[in-house]
C-alpha cells in the first residue's frame, strides 16, 4: 500500500502521456444541449464518480451524477438514456453489476465510457470507448493510486468537454509535484500521530464541495484497513442529525480546502467540537479549523477542482499508519479480495 | 416520538387528501423530452429525496437526483437548468442552503416546487409550487410522519406524472393501514429486543433499491437518538470494503425486500454474517435473511416502490426503543434542534 501510495505522482504523470485518448472521447460528447453524464461504480471507484460530479459540473458546466445500478440493472427502469454518456469506472474492470449496467446501456444507445486499470477486462470490452489509467498493477487491496488516477482521468475528460484541456493538463502535472511533496512531507508525521488513535473504532469524516469525495475516499479507507466505523459526510450533514452521535472517544476529521465550501466546513468542525469531538484537520486549510487536536496541513492545489488529489494522501497514509498501529495488514485486510464479484 | 411514529398512517391517508395540489404540480412537468428532476435537502429529506430518485425512475421513467448545493450554491456551477424541475424538501422549509438553492434555480428559470410541513415557511415562499405535507407539527426532533409524508407525496407526483395517480393513490391507502399493522405487530417486541443492544456503538445499515433509502433512514434515526455510529451502504457496496470492519460487536441490519435486488441483499448478508457480524434482518423478506439473530418482519407492500413506507417502521420503532434502553431522551437527542439553521 505504501509503495503504491508513493507511485501516485508518477500514476498521474502517466495518465498525462495518454492525453490523445482523453481529447477524443470527450469530441465524442460535445453538443447542444448538454449531454446528462451517468457515472457507475463501487467502493474507491465511487467515491471517484463523487468526483466526476463536480468535474463534469465546474468545466463544461454539464449535469452529471452517480446513477442507481438497482434502478436499471435490476428494477429495469425504462429510462431513455439513447445518446446520453455512461461512464463504468472500475480498477479492475470486472465488478459484475457495474458491467451489467455498461452493457445494458449500450444496447440502448447510450454512448459507453470505461474507465480501468486493466484495457483487457470485462467492462474494457463492453464499452464502446476505453479511457485507460495505467496505473501500473495496484496489489495492495486498498485502492490509492488507480483513485488518483481516476480522478485526474475525469477531471482531464471534463477539461477536454470545455475546451479547457491543455489547462487542467498543465494543472495536474502541477498537482502531480504536489502529491509527491505532501508524502514527503507527512510520511514520518502521520506515522507518529497513528499510535494515538490505536483505540479507534468510529469516526466522521466531513468535507463539502469536490472534497466530499476526498472524505468519502478517507473513510473507505479506514474502513478497509483498519475496521473503524468510519462515515463521511457532508459538512452540513453532519449538523443535521449525525453530530448527536459525537463525544470524545467519537473523533471527526475535517477535510478544510481554501474555497467556496469551506465556511461550512469550519462552522460543522466548531459544532463537532463543541459536541466534545476531537479533532483532525488537514487540507491546504488545515489551520483555519478551531481547536484540532492534529493538524495534517498540505499544500494549495492548483484550483479548487484539483484539490482532491492532494488532500486524499494524508488520510491514506494515516490509514496505513493506523492499521500497523492497531495491528493490522494494511495491504491485505480481512474479509476483502482485490477484486469484489459480488452481485 | 412515538406518538408521530403512532401517526404516520393518518398522516398517509391526510396527504391524499390533497391529492389535487400533487396532480396539479404533476401536469406542470410532463414534456417531452422527459424533464430532470433536481432534488435538493438535508438528514431525514435528503432520505426522501434519495427515495425520489427510483419513484421518477420507475413510474414516469424520468431521470432524478440529488443534486450538489455545494456545486452550485457556493461554487456557482454554470449548469443550465432552465425549465426543468427542481423540488427542495425540508420540513421545516427553514434549511438555509435549500432555500438559496431553490431561490437561485427559480431566478434561472426552472420549475420550483417545495414539499414542506410548513405552508408558510421561506422555502415555501421561494418555490413557485408548495406540495404540503400537512403531516401536523412534529415535535420530536427526530423526524419520522414527515418522512413517510415525503415519501408519499414523492410517489403520488411520480405517479401523476406518469399517468398513473389513481393507482398510487388506493396503493398508499392499503400502505397507510400495512403501517399501522406494522406499529401494532412491533411496538411491544422492539421493547423487548433493544436492551439486548444497549451496548451497541456501531452498525451498519444495508438496503437495495428503492430500499436504500430505507436504510438511510433507520441509520439516520439510530446516529440522531442512540449516538450510535450507523453508517448505512448500498448492500453491493457493503461487500466492496466495509465488510472488512465487522466483528460480533459492529452487527450488520438488513433491509429485505421480495423484490429484484433481494438476491443481493441476501447475498451482502451472508457475507457480513461469515465475517463475524450479528444480524438484524426486517421488512417483507427478513426470513430470507440467513443466520439473522434477530428479526423484525412487515407484512408485504402493494408495490417495491410502496415498501419503504412500511419499512422503514421497524427501523423508527427500534431506534426509540433503544435510545430509552440506553438511558437517552428520543425525543431530544444531545446537540440537535428541531430546526437545523446551519451553513
Amino acid at each position: 500500500m505504501l509503495a503504491e501510495i508513493r507511485e501516485q505522482p508518477a500514476a498521474i504523470r502517466r495518465l498525462l502521456e495518454h492525453e490523445d485518448a482523453v481529447r477524443e472521447v470527450a469530441a465524442r460528447l460535445t453538443w447542444s444541449p448538454p449531454p446528462v453524464v451517468r457515472m457507475v461504480a463501487h467502493g474507491t471507484s465511487d467515491n471517484a464518480a463523487t468526483y466526476g460530479v463536480y468535474a463534469f459540473g465546474l468545466l463544461p458546466g454539464w449535469t452529471a451524477l452517480r446513477d442507481s445500478i438497482s434502478l436499471t440493472v435490476y428494477y429495469d427502469a425504462e429510462i431513455d438514456i439513447a445518446g446520453q454518456p455512461v461512464i463504468g469506472l472500475s480498477q479492475s474492470g470486472v465488478t459484475p453489476d457495474v458491467v451489467r449496467y455498461v452493457e445494458r446501456a449500450r444496447s440502448r444507445g447510450a454512448v459507453t465510457i470505461a474507465i480501468t486499470n486493466d484495457e483487457t477486462s470485462p467492462l474494457a470490452e463492453v464499452a464502446e470507448l476505453v479511457l485507460p489509467l495505467e496505473a501500473g498493477p495496484e496489489r495492495a487491496v486498498a485502492a490509492t493510486k488507480t483513485y488518483v488516477s481516476s480522478l485526474a482521468a475525469l477531471a482531464l475528460l471534463a477539461g477536454h468537454a470545455a475546451g479547457r484541456g491543455a489547462e487542467i493538463a498543465d494543472g495536474l502535472r502541477a498537482t502531480a509535484d504536489l502529491v509527491q511533496q505532501t508524502i514527503e512531507d507527512l510520511e514520518a508525521i502521520v506515522a507518529r500521530m497513528a499510535p494515538s488513535f490505536a483505540i479507534l473504532g468510529r469516526m466522521f469524516v466531513i468535507g463539502r464541495g469536490t472534497e466530499l469525495a476526498t472524505a468519502r475516499e478517507i473513510a473507505l479507507k479506514l474502513q478497509e484497513t483498519c475496521r473503524v466505523a468510519a462515515e463521511a459526510l457532508s459538512a452540513t450533514d453532519l449538523s443535521h442529525g449525525p453530530v448527536a452521535a459525537v463525544d470524545p472517544l467519537f473523533p471527526v476529521w475535517a477535510i478544510a480546502t481554501e474555497d467556496a465550501n469551506l465556511p461550512a466546513v469550519v462552522d460543522s468542525a466548531r459544532r463537532a467540537h463543541e459536541a466534545g469531538a476531537t479533532l483532525i484537520a488537514s487540507g491546504s486549510a488545515a489551520a483555519r479549523i478551531e481547536g484540532a487536536a492534529f493538524r495534517l496541513p498540505t499544500p494549495p492545489a492548483p484550483s479548487t477542482l484539483l484539490a482532491p488529489l492532494v488532500s486524499v494522501v494524508p488520510g491514506q497514509l494515516f490509514a496505513r499508519a493506523l492499521a500497523i498501529a492497531k495491528g493490522y495488514d494494511p495491504d491485505s485486510p480481512q474479509h476483502l479480495s482485490k477484486v469484489t464479484r459480488v452481485l
